[in-house]
Formats: C-alpha cells, sequence, structure tokens
C-alpha cells in the first residue's frame, strides 16, 4: 500500500484506517453515491491505494422506511459533527440553506468538498472558491453540470494548453425533451409539458426548467470552468422555452434549423473594447447537421469551441442518480489520491479574470420572421431599418400569405452576426413601421 | 510566482529560468506545438506558475525552407543532448525507432515524457509505462488516440469512480470519411477511397487505414485507458473495410443501420470463466439513431458505457496539427503544473491487471445475408444451423431475388448476441449447406 502523506492544512486519518466520506442528502444522487461506496468498497480501494469508509449520512427528516441496506444507524440529522469528522465532505442536499454553511464550514477546517449544488455554486461560487483558497482545501463540482458527463477535467486540464472561445450547452433535459417533441410532432409547448410531465421528464412545476433558470446556473458554472473566473446566475441573460411557438418552429424547419435551449459563455469584445465573458441563455436556432442538433430526448452536451482543439462534444445523461453519482465519485477518487499520494490541491488554474460583459454586448446572428403588406417599397424600408443600425443580413426569403388574415406576405431573414443591442433596436424600429404588421419571431442562431 | 518544488527524481530548472521543453519532431504536430510554445507563451507562463521555454526541435534532416519563424538555430540533429538538457520531453517523431530508446532515455532519467506516438505505445506501450513506474516519471499520450478530443482524463479521472464496461471508438478519420461516402451515395469503396484521396483524407498508400491497422494501435490505447492495463496491437483482432459493399450497405440500410468501422474495447468473459478484455476492430452495423452514425466525414468519436455513468460520448477532430498540438499542450501543461506545485507524477491508477482474451471470445450481434433456393424445407434447414450452436435469431427477412442470375430468395437475419468462435462455425456450416448459394454478408452489429 502506497504511504500516507497528509498535507500540511489537512487532518487526514491513518491509511489503515482509510479515508472517511460524510455524504450530506440521502436522496436521489446520494443513496447512490453511498451505494457505490459500499457495493465497490474493494475496486475503490484498489483505486485509492487506502479504503473509503461512509462516515455517515446527514438528512434533514429520519425515515424509516428507507430503502437502501445500509446500517440505519448511520443516518444522522447532527451535520456538523459529520463533516467535523471527515476526510472528504460530499454535499448532495441541493439549495442554499444549510448546504452553503456546512460546506464553509468543511472548507475552512482544510477538508475536501464534493458537490453538485449548481444553485448553490451559481448564486455562492466566488464565496465557496475564496475559502477553499485560503485554507488550500480542494472543492470539485463535476456533478453540479450535465450529470455524468466529464466535463470539468476535459476544460480545466485537458484544454489547458489551449483557448477556449465559446461553450454552448444543451443543460436542461427537460427543456431538450420539450422542443424535441415540438419538432418531430409539430406538438405544440403545451402538449409537448403535459406529455414530459406524464413520462417524468418535467416537474409539476416546470417553471425553473423551462423558464431557463435551471440552464442559466449551468451557464456560470460552464463559463467558470472554461474562463477559469467565478461567475454568477445574475450576470446570465436568460430567456425559457415557454414563448416558443409551432410557427417558430416550421419557420426553423423550413430554414434548415433546429431549436435547442442553449446555455452559452463566450469570450466577447463590449463596444468600449473591454474584453470579458457572455453568459446567456435562450432558444436558439442550430443548423440540423450540427453535432448539437442530434442530441435527443432528455440527453445533455456540451459543445467547445477552442483555438486549436477546434470543435469538440462532450455528450450523455443530464440527469439521474447513479449517471450524476459516477460524476460525484470520480471527484472523491481523485481527491481521495492526491490525499494518499500527498501533493496540493488541485485548486483552480490561476489566470486573468475575465470580467462578465452586459449581455447586450453577445454578438449573434438570428432569424427574424416579419408579416409585412404585400406592397411595393416595402422590403427597401425593411432593409433600411436594419442598414441603419449596422446590422448585415446573410439571407432573405419571401413568402405570400394567402391563408393569413390580413393579406400580405412574410419576409424570413437571417442576419450575420451583429451586437444584441442593435438587432434589439432593428426589431423595435420594425415594430413601429407601417408596413409592417407583426414581427411574428425573432429567434438567435448558433453554429452555422 | 507559486514554489517551485522539484520532486527528488527530477532534475528541474529553477522557476526562474522556467521549464525547458524538447521537441522531437518537427512536423506537422511539432511545428503547431513549436508555434503555440512561442505564441501563447505569456499565457502559458501564467496557467503553469513559471515559463515554459521550448529547448529545441531535434529533426532527421536539417531543412533551410522551414516555413515557421522559431530561430533556425534551435533545430538540431542531436535529439540525446536535447532529452538530457530537458524538463519535458515531447515525442511527436512517429515510429519505432528512435523515439523509443529516446522516450527510454528521458523516462530512465526522471523527465516527464509527452507522446503522440500512437504505433510505439501499441508495440511497446508496456516497457514504456514499465520505465515510467520504475522512476517514477509522467508518460501522458492524450494526443495518440482520437487527436484532440479528451480522452485520457475522462476516461482515467471523471470516471475513476465507476466500472467502464466497453469503449467503442470511431477512431480512423480517413474510414470514417470513406463509408459516410458510401452511405450518402452509394458509392463503391474505390470510388469513395478516390475521393478520399483527391481531397487529401487518404494516403497515397491507405492501407494502414483502410485496412484497419491504425485504428487497432488506438484500440489497444483505449483499452489501457479504459482498464489499466497495457496492451498491444497483437491482442487486437483485425478486420479492414476493403470488403465492405455497396451491397452490404444497401442490406445495412434497409435494416436501420449504418456502417462504422469500430475500434472496440470491453469487457469480457472467456468459456472458461476467465474475466478480462476483448479488443477488435471490424466495419460494424450501428443503428442510425445511435449518438455514433451521426458522425460524419473524418471527425472522430468515443463512445463508453459505464457501469453507472450510463453512455456518454466525445466528439471532435480526430487529426490535423492544430487540434493533436492542443492535446500535447494539455498533457505539458499537466506536467508542468505538477513539477511548479510539487507532488508525484500522476502515473496510472494501480488495479488488478485484466488480461486480453482471444478475440473468438467476443460476444455480438450480427446481420447475415443469405441467398437460398427458393425451395420449401430451406428456412427450417438454415434455423437448424442457428439452433445447432445455440446462436439464437432476433429478426429474420425473407427478399425474393427476381433479379438474380440464380433464382432465389435472400434471407437476412440479425442474431442476439453470441460468441464469436460460434457465429463462425455457423458461417462455414450454412457455406457447406446444398440450398444455400451463398453467404453474402456477415456484419457484426453493435449498439441496439
Amino acid at each position: 500500500m502506497p504511504e500516507l502523506t497528509a498535507p500540511a492544512a489537512q487532518d487526514v486519518a491513518p491509511a489503515t484506517e482509510g479515508l472517511t466520506v460524510a455524504l450530506l442528502g440521502g436522496g436521489t444522487v446520494g443513496s447512490q453515491v453511498a451505494r457505490i461506496l459500499t457495493e465497490d468498497a474493494a475496486v475503490l480501494h484498489d483505486r485509492v491505494g487506502a479504503p473509503l469508509t461512509l462516515g455517515g449520512i446527514a438528512v434533514r427528516t429520519l425515515d424509516a422506511e428507507r430503502d437502501w441496506q445500509a446500517d440505519p444507524a448511520r443516518y444522522t440529522r447532527d451535520a456538523e459533527a459529520l463533516v467535523d469528522g471527515a476526510d472528504i465532505v460530499v454535499e448532495l442536499m441541493g439549495g442554499i440553506e444549510p448546504a452553503r454553511s456546512l460546506i464553509l464550514r468543511a472548507l475552512e477546517a482544510g477538508t475536501a468538498v464534493v458537490t453538485g449544488n449548481k444553485a448553490l455554486l451559481a448564486a455562492h461560487g466566488a464565496e465557496l472558491y475564496e475559502a477553499a483558497s485560503r485554507s488550500g482545501a480542494q472543492l470539485s463540482f463535476e456533478a453540479s453540470v450535465a450529470g455524468a458527463i466529464p466535463i470539468l477535467r476535459p476544460l480545466r486540464d485537458s484544454l489547458s494548453g489551449d483557448t477556449v472561445h465559446r461553450v454552448m450547452g444543451i443543460a436542461n433535459g427537460t427543456t431538450n425533451f420539450i422542443l424535441d417533441r415540438m419538432d418531430a410532432e409539430g406538438a405544440s409547448f403545451e402538449e409537448a409539458l403535459a406529455e414530459a410531465q406524464r413520462l417524468g421528464y418535467a416537474e409539476a412545476d416546470p417553471t425553473a426548467d423551462v423558464g431557463g433558470l435551471d440552464a442559466a446556473a449551468k451557464a456560470a458554472i460552464l463559463a467558470t470552468l472554461a474562463f477559469g473566473s467565478a461567475y454568477t446566475l445574475d450576470q446570465v441573460s436568460v430567456e425559457g422555452i415557454t414563448g416558443i411557438t409551432a410557427e417558430d418552429n416550421a419557420a426553423a424547419a423550413d430554414a434548415g434549423y433546429v431549436v435547442k435551449l442553449l446555455a452559452i459563455a463566450e469570450r466577447g469584445t463590449a463596444e468600449d473594447g473591454t474584453q470579458g465573458a457572455v453568459l446567456r441563455v435562450h432558444p436558439t436556432l442550430i443548423p440540423r447537421e450540427h453535432p448539437l442538433a442530434s442530441v435527443r430526448g432528455a440527453f445533455n452536451a456540451v459543445f467547445v469551441e477552442a483555438e486549436n482543439a477546434g470543435e469538440l462534444m462532450f455528450y450523455g445523461p443530464g440527469a439521474g442518480g447513479a449517471p450524476t453519482a459516477s460524476a460525484v465519485m470520480g471527484d472523491v477518487v481523485a481527491i481521495a489520491q492526491r490525499i494518499v499520494r500527498g501533493g496540493p490541491a488541485r485548486l483552480r488554474t490561476p489566470v486573468a479574470a475575465l470580467p462578465a460583459l452586459d449581455p447586450a454586448e453577445a454578438r449573434t446572428s438570428s432569424l427574424v420572421v416579419l408579416r409585412v403588406a404585400d406592397q411595393p417599397g416595402v422590403l427597401r424600408r425593411v432593409a433600411a431599418v436594419f442598414e441603419q443600425h449596422a446590422v448585415s443580413i446573410e439571407t432573405l426569403r419571401q413568402v405570400r400569405d394567402d391563408d393569413a388574415e390580413i393579406p400580405g406576405a412574410s419576409l424570413r431573414l437571417i442576419t450575420h452576426r451583429a451586437r444584441q443591442r442593435d438587432l434589439d433596436a432593428v426589431v423595435a424600429d420594425l415594430t413601429a413601421l407601417d408596413a409592417v404588421h407583426e414581427v411574428a419571431s425573432v429567434l438567435r442562431v448558433e453554429g452555422n
């Protein structure tokens, strides 16, 4: 067995006693982590070089009917005592408190923490990263984004000799399932949501998913991984999928696109020249032949554009007890190996901080669908509005609307990349134009 | 700047002088690594905590017309002196010698090595891993498989708390391009190969690619990463794509499949109960809706099936100077960070060795196409052959061959998973059957 060298800041049990893992939360993921720690104990001992022992499971209420086979005596409501006796704390309670206080307690004592708590990281990430940095304790959070998909180490380590320009994630399985149904069956949003709820892919209250907030928390975490600075939820512009209509889908399909809810983190330059990161979540048109377009149902995927590596995609289950537990255990084993072999914590790569930019600085391409009067000069006046705000048009298609209530035509335009605030100004001016009956649809396009 | 703590076994330059990188080979990838080390020196210094200096480029012949801008004085033919003065050796010469001797020289001196040399690893991997293990020097080889796709760290670290059952890779861009053309255009193998050669996706002598040897080297490396034991090329069963006909493609398409050349490494159990790894490369039918089926053109992808994580896929460019250099630099930066921060080398996770099994022990499903006489009792006699070798039939479809030279019918059968040697026996017996004019096609199926 390798010699156990304890880093200075850390109070590590001797190798013969092994390392104690404290589990905070015994729900869907927590119970799977407990199962793996128990069932795979021999393999884990082999890989780590010392036994991993489940110190206990802190739960808010003791439930006598718990169905996994562990000793019920291991459940406790005294989470603080459990944290104080642990070598590695695994936080899977969710929510802000008491998760935040317990993680800070562990980090301040120099104890390594693994968490899958995306809401907490998106709200208080900076505070947690700083606490970890101060004490030299490790903080790992692979499970907080895209379930089992290994994305933390690829972004942090594999691409450490490269420059990541943009990360685009299908990071919410509920919305991807709904959009997939709308695309495949021509279903309305309401019909697709009802199907998702019937099949268990959507909660009774689907607000956080369909409103884009869950994806926004993941956008903040992906940006933190990609750019090495701490970002928070309030720096992400959020638009959900509740406004997507069957007509949007038809317009997208007609132009060769599919609608996906993407969490996007990208490098950008503000109009004043500031370099920074732009974070946004919105329904996005993706060309049908793009790798993200083939991500079906409740699966997740993260697409990365890097200077030298080019385009990479990571695909897998975005949720579920066992897949998420696999990501948690990858973090636990990496930390345990480091404790056993010695060496400092693998903290975030120190890089120049990249500030979050105002999301209006984002530069995107858009599909704009207009209902216009069928009369001479309309096209010229529409084009003048785009020109006035320096938004250039890549393609334009005119379709007669013979069945529409108001006789006229539809204009479908796809712009080149332009600043979001200029596009917003174009839409405002088009709405005010007499010859434009309606701005029927404005959808951003990526992956062209 | 972080304090530079040198591990005992390693002769590290002081932080102020930085770390010296020796580059062996100045070809497509090597020149890109030199470019990144030069152009991105400031960012790399930041990430590592010390400057990375290009010590020199060892080449076999000095070429005055080299087109990158570095000081020509940096080129040398004395590779041994370059290795002896380096903190990190990057080997991108390809081939067995002198690459093998130079890598061993570095490892024996305790110097870390990064290599992208798949042929060397597949032939002499065990010798190199042992040399690294003896001296405690790090040996990294992310770039040796699937170009820029980060697969080493996901398999080694992210899934270290999980059990990988099977890895299936589209690991050769040339064959994927050819198969893609055959599928999309109904082209013959010869037509598609000619197109690939015209577009620069295939060499003038395409043998190593289309014969499957390049994919087989990658299968051995993927297995080493997934299962933690050293595997070599001679343990991989290899079948290339030269025998794939337009008719095979039509039969595949008709049954809802697409043909891909896969490098497969999986856990298996031999008939005598031995647990081990089965390594194979062959044209494989994949359901059209499977994520691997959407990997087009010269792209690569690695599909992983793990106990808890479920199904994961990693997608990206499989070759090219800059993408492969990105993977090399990821390894270089990780090693440099470790040297600067202190701590032992990140060697292979010690796990119980998993022996390579005879590839005839592989259990696969197969599509078998037979030309049979159109007479009573044929189906019964064919079925009896399958039954005799305990290969069970999942689906069967009979098609009349009205245009065939010999009047008759085609039988298209898909079997359940069966041992390769039993399937081979079925095919031998079917060939001997009077009522069977021809065994027109036998193609293995995965991903069902």
